[in-house]
């Protein structure tokens, strides 16, 4: 039998009492390690993390707290090869891959050690000015954002099990709040294992960082009124998460990111052949390919003004053709696989039912696997699909194939391609290509009320430009609607979900006496 | 048969096709109007007012938003008397507890006509400045908010027919956000005639205000993915809400006020005679009486040091003794009546659960009426209650009886205090009275993450303290946990909830190119 991966929770590795769930190589098809959280007492390690690591992290100011995202930074570092070998094993993802989740993580806690250092060695956060109450400064209102005394818990996906851990710990241990993740199970190593290997550095106070591995029953039932839950993966998923006792009776705050149905835009001014509609389709193609599509930030819908459709699906078809796809210890290969069999599964069925109201403009699926076997793997080359009149398939603004696929349609004008962007009913980011500074800017803010992110490619930042689905650190990741109405990220503005935020009425004297700084 | 009130939608008066709910005096057992929404076309509504009303909203900047504020504060108070009487027959209410609902929404108004002013003519607002998202800055981020093209439903509680109608409707007609009031039924009259008023005065476009009268049935089904929702209201009710499709899968926004244990805390050094002592005894007893203690902010839980229950308890029962109730169109009434018979039934039980663990310190449950009939009335006179171990009674902590209740209770020291205040599980407020500015400090801290205000009374601010439970727009409203998790006012805070983040990721030259102001 494979190794049975600990869960560590109540300051201590604990292992699950049942079989457990196998962990799988999804090209070779081996078995890797198993996880399992049969039998763990969940109300006595949400209890430990919120009163034992809860005590600690609050007693330490933001700087000392930013400290701590650093030791970990260096504790990731150190053991980064360890990290690229599971994620191979166990994502199926090259190295470039592989670098999203891990290096991404890393990133981003840099960041937040970096923007945590800057809030001083206060231990709650003045939240603007105080504003007076009457007409003379004399009895004053000052918000304050200080740490809720709960526990954050994480359900997260099975895509990033580095980036997803850490992009959402960075925030929460700098604000005082100890972590309990529950990662995506098929890829559940690499998250436990970075857990472990921060835990054995000691780098962190008792109770503030917890792993469990396997199941997700049982924790929400653990949850208290304090407590905030972070949910990213599936639409369905979230809404029964929603509907549990501890969101509608307890009032546990909760940040969900689920689908998306992003979009690419190319601007009218943007014809074949110019540096911005190269710079879509070298997007569309890289969106598409990167951990074979299995971004909630990857482009599925592209709309091009009507006359450049053909030259468009030739252009993008082109570079796709050139894709390599199969065994990610391969040098030559360029996309690894989808993370398992079900998942492969779960990207036909997808094909099959967009291909009802779609035309295939490029077809990846079939094509010949590099040191893979068909029959084993979670491989497929990328498809693009494409529709003519993008008002009438309804389809493909709904159905989120989580793969490497993508839906090219026309617009009529830049009214338009909004529309369709907004059909998505929310969506987590649309990107705009173009020249012309002005038609991008209205475009942004029309689009801005329906996505968290807005990403404008122009040809003077066509190095810069930090990548449609690439999630920096500085800006939200979230999205309204079927996105799920989530917010991360974003700077400090992480914090808030972290925080409660209290006005304290009293006197100038009283406000000056808070003893927060 | 009464008058039908009726509801307004779709830019047109329309009344119900049912019977209707009758209205009552609470005090004299009249009836007075009816109200019924049986047979409107909500999806039509809902429709109309997120289309026509938003986009006629929308094509106006801030500063213009506010103008139309200014407009209705000028309707309002060319009306107030008409207000006072349906308050007076409706509501039950003397004419000073009627102020704190009509005087407050009024106020309220014109303070967000004067901060949206401020805000000028832009369109959308940026959040934070532009951060770079490389070395040089040459790609940056800009945070947006722009206002959420859907309508703001609001479903409100029956003891604020008007403030719970503005307080919500400023931020969000600021936002540029169409609002849809559906009132709390026993009272729906005044928010109806108000709504009638600014209708018919023709200040704001078609479609930006609408209100609809008696069940809300069928009002969730017709959200959609960008429409917010803001409920004011029990727990259980709270909890139906937050379980509803328009919630767990369309991801609308929501915002809830529900139950509270409000406390107010008399700190170690305010021995009996001094100031804060005195402070105190009479901030308890108008939160106890003001509105019949019909107030979501109103005082449930006083807490003392040990050596001072005796004391606190004579001095405000004392006062209690000095409290006339009965018809409120009697000037020596300083109390009127609950909203409703059902309300008082509600009371009792209440009250008999809470004397299961505590003690009558003060019973004005039988004193007699003031012109009205004890067998007809809403009315019942002030309680206190008392705990002589706070710890084990546990009722007291978790039962809000919705009237002029409160429950004296020992404490330890300030530690045990501020933990007895947050077995309320998240509470809107707490109040503490002392002279000592740096233990009052270090107390608010410490509340602070339990509730949404805390309002720290020192002799010195005696005069300009603006009440435990008056809710200022200035400071935010709303409380974690039991309390619901909400958050209203707050100043430009509110404007939040009805706009949308997103960054925007581009060039300077894009960013300078938005056209939002």
């Amino acid at each position: 039998m494979t190794e049975l991966l600990s869960n560590y929770v109540s300051g201590r590795w604990q292992a699950g009492t049942g079989a457990g769930t196998v962990l799988l190589d999804p090209v070779l098809g081996d078995e890797l390690v198993r996880v399992d959280a049969t039998g763990l007492d969940l109300p006595a390690a949400f209890g430990f993390a919120r009163q034992t690591g809860g005590a600690a992290l609050r007693a330490l100011g933001y700087r000392e707290r930013a400290a701590l995202l650093g030791e970990i930074v260096k504790v990731l570092q150190a053991n980064r090869d360890a990290y690229y070998e599971i994620a191979t094993a166990n994502s199926g993802t090259v190295k470039n891959d592989s670098a999203v989740d891990i290096d991404g993580a890393i990133f981003t806690l840099g960041q937040y050690a970096k923007w945590g250092a800057a809030l001083g060695d206060a231990r709650a956060l003045r939240d603007g000015d105080a504003a007076r109450l009457g007409k003379e400064p004399v009895f004053m209102s000052q918000h304050l954002q200080v740490p809720t005394p709960g526990v954050a818990l994480f359900i997260n996906a099975f895509n990033f099990p580095s980036w997803g851990l850490w992009e959402k710990a960075a925030p929460a241990l700098l604000s005082g709040v100890p972590v309990i993740v529950k990662p995506g199970t098929s890829t559940a190593w690499l998250t436990q294992r970075m857990v472990r290997d921060v835990v054995e550095a000691g780098v962190l106070p008792a109770g503030a960082l917890s792993v469990i591995c396997g199941s997700s029953q049982g924790l929400l039932d653990a949850l208290e009124g304090f407590d905030v839950l972070s949910f990213t993966g599936s639409a369905e998923t979230g809404a029964q998460i929603r509907s549990h006792d501890a969101v509608t009776r307890r009032s546990v705050r909760v940040n969900i990111e689920a689908d998306s149905l992003n979009s690419a835009i190319l601007m009218p001014d943007a014809a074949p052949g110019s540096d911005a509609f190269n710079l879509l389709v070298r997007e569309v193609v890289r969106e598409m390919t990167v951990k074979s599509g299995q971004k909630c930030t990857a482009i599925r819908r592209v709309m091009v003004p009507e006359a450049m459709f053909d030259a468009a699906a030739e252009a993008i078809g082109a570079k796709l053709a050139g894709i390599t796809v199969g065994n990610p210890r391969n040098e030559s290969v360029r996309m690894g696989s989808l993370v398992s069999r079900a998942q492969l599964n779960s990207v036909r069925e997808g094909l099959n039912e967009l291909k009802a109201q779609a035309e295939v403009l490029h077809d990846g699926s079939q094509q010949a696997l590099v040191d893979a076997d068909p029959a084993v793997a979670a491989c497929i080359g990328p498809v693009l699909l494409g529709v003519r009149d993008a008002d009438v398939a309804l389809r493909v603004h709904d159905l989120e194939v989580f793969g490497p696929v993508a839906t090219l349609m026309p617009y009529r004008d830049v009214d338009h391609a909004v529309a369709l962007a907004h059909r998505g009913q929310g969506s987590l980011v649309s990107s705009l290509y173009g020249a012309d500074d002005a038609a991008l800017g209205r475009a942004a803010v029309a689009l801005a009320a329906s996505h968290g992110r807005v990403h404008v490619v122009t040809p003077g930042v066509a190095k810069e430009q930090t990548g449609h689905g690439n999630v920096m650190p500085m800006s939200l990741h979230g999205g309204p609607g079927r996105a799920g109405g989530g917010a991360e990220l974003g700077g400090l503005r992480a914090l808030d979900f972290y925080h409660r935020r209290s006005a304290v009425q009293a006197s100038p004297a009283v406000l000056a006496a808070l003893g927060i700084q």
